[in-house]
């Protein structure tokens, strides 16, 4: 038999992302240790109540069940600290690996981008399903991460249930990948859906996106094109391997998308989508766009 | 800058994929230099006339021009050596990696299983195209490589295109996977869409195939079914996890379909496909199929 890896984690965030991580802590704990020898120990925990630190580790189901009842990690007795930072957590919590899921803040990337930086400088892994540090700071991230050793995982950024970024990166890490295309948001997808299947206009395809939970209350961020946009960075970054910033993409939502072009094309037989595309083309010239393409 | 590492490659096959191989080598230098600081050398290669070896490198170029002219690569002066085998190749290379190319024999797994296995002995690295040894022995290699703490590549065996293996086993690492199911097998799938789409009985569409350079002039490794049970015996064994071998495998081939299920299946908007499937079911009955299916 081989040894049991205790792995430490420290988790900022515990929103939809950092429950669900929890509860597979909970379902997979046999089987990690099964499979691969791993002991996984939460040994901290943030949310904007403050955090919970415990170098024996705590309890992954106190932790969701504490967050259903809608009081914050803070409350978690006796190892609850109110008002303590993410960025404290991270520095006093001894960790192996950072998990980082707070909510993306494309102003300046806090807290998730102070609490990487601080945990890469520490040597410590981070796997991050924050979009926000990577779209601000990606090449200075990856800097540091090669500088310490360790690793930055992101694969779930985008596209989260295809392996876009690992299949980019590793799978295929040998050849030079000239474009990427794709339709990089569900909301808009489901909405450009609604309005052709349906013949819905648009606001009343985006209510039935948000009744159906697909849709922010302020849907601006996905329709007006700024979320694809941002995984378009980041695989511009990792994958295609060329520095760019949001500032550089070309971005036109769905919003302004009038029901008659719906009709045109699928007369025509053809769907409209919103493409995010980036290419390096022969000449040289970069091209970064997302935009609603009749294909 | 990182300093350069140099990895030395040993290669067994000079076939189309060892070729391939050796163009990408030819081709990739500088990226690979650039990029991630790597510098291959090719210490040695075998073939059927013999082996070339020295300890400096091998020019990769001249081995594909050697091959393109018919020459094996024992006539690669001064450092061929006529009959040498591809095991006292490999004993004798003090290569960091084994890349092994050589013909699938599903008799004795012969010569990759020998060379595959010396490999590992001696602590390389090996990258298989070679579906044989695997199937043949999968359990034992893996075994043997873990030990040794080196790794073994065969994701080209299967779909070699798609990262079928690499997704099954890195992607949803955290994952169980209970089934999976696909069309495994190109030439099959060609001549049943020549005798879907163009109505030809299956004599025909297999001519069709191999004047189209899909089938080999004895084509039963594929459409009795064999090769695609190959590679659902190493997914079965790679992805699922569990032990698998030919011999568990329901295997159907497409030689006995008449035109008229075609006929009929059409009628109904259906197509026939040669399905390859594993499964482990809720009661614990595991099954394995090659066998075509109505979809």
């Amino acid at each position: 038999m081989e040894a049991i890896k205790r792995i430490r984690l420290v988790l900022i965030g515990a929103g939809n992302v950092g429950r669900r991580f929890l509860k597979l802590l909970v379902h997979k704990r046999d089987a990690l240790r099964a499979r691969y020898s791993l002991d996984p120990i939460l040994v901290g925990v943030a949310d904007t109540s403050g955090a919970a630190m415990a170098a024996d580790g705590l309890d992954p189901q106190r932790v969701i069940e504490l967050k259903g009842s809608g009081q914050g990690v803070a409350s978690y007795a006796p190892w609850g600290k109110a008002g303590m930072s993410a960025l404290e957590l991270v520095r006093q919590a001894q960790a192996d690996v950072l998990l980082e899921a707070s909510p993306t803040n494309l102003q300046d990337g806090e807290p998730g981008l102070s609490c990487i930086r601080e945990a890469l400088q520490q040597g410590m892994h981070v796997v991050t399903a924050n979009k926000g540090p990577l779209v601000l700071a990606y090449p200075q991230l990856m800097e540091l991460a090669a500088e310490r050793g360790v690793k930055v995982a992101f694969s779930g950024t985008v596209a989260g249930g295809l392996p876009t970024v690992n299949l980019g990166r590793r799978d295929l890490a040998g050849s030079e990948i000239l474009k990427l295309e794709g339709v990089l948001n569900l909301t808009t997808n489901y909405i450009l859906t609604q309005m052709m299947e349906e013949g819905k206009p648009y606001t009343e395809a985006l209510a039935a996106a948000q009744a159906a939970g697909h849709a922010e209350a302020d849907p601006s961020l996905d329709v007006e094109g700024w979320d694809a946009a941002n995984k378009l960075v980041i695989l511009a970054q990792s994958v295609l391997g060329y520095p760019a910033t949001l500032a550089d993409v070309e971005v036109e939502g769905i919003t302004g998308i009038r029901p008659e072009a719906l009709k045109r094309a699928k007369a025509q037989g053809r769907t409209i989508k919103l493409i995010a595309k980036a290419e390096k083309r022969d000449d040289g010239v970069e091209s970064r766009k997302v935009v609603p393409l009749a294909l």
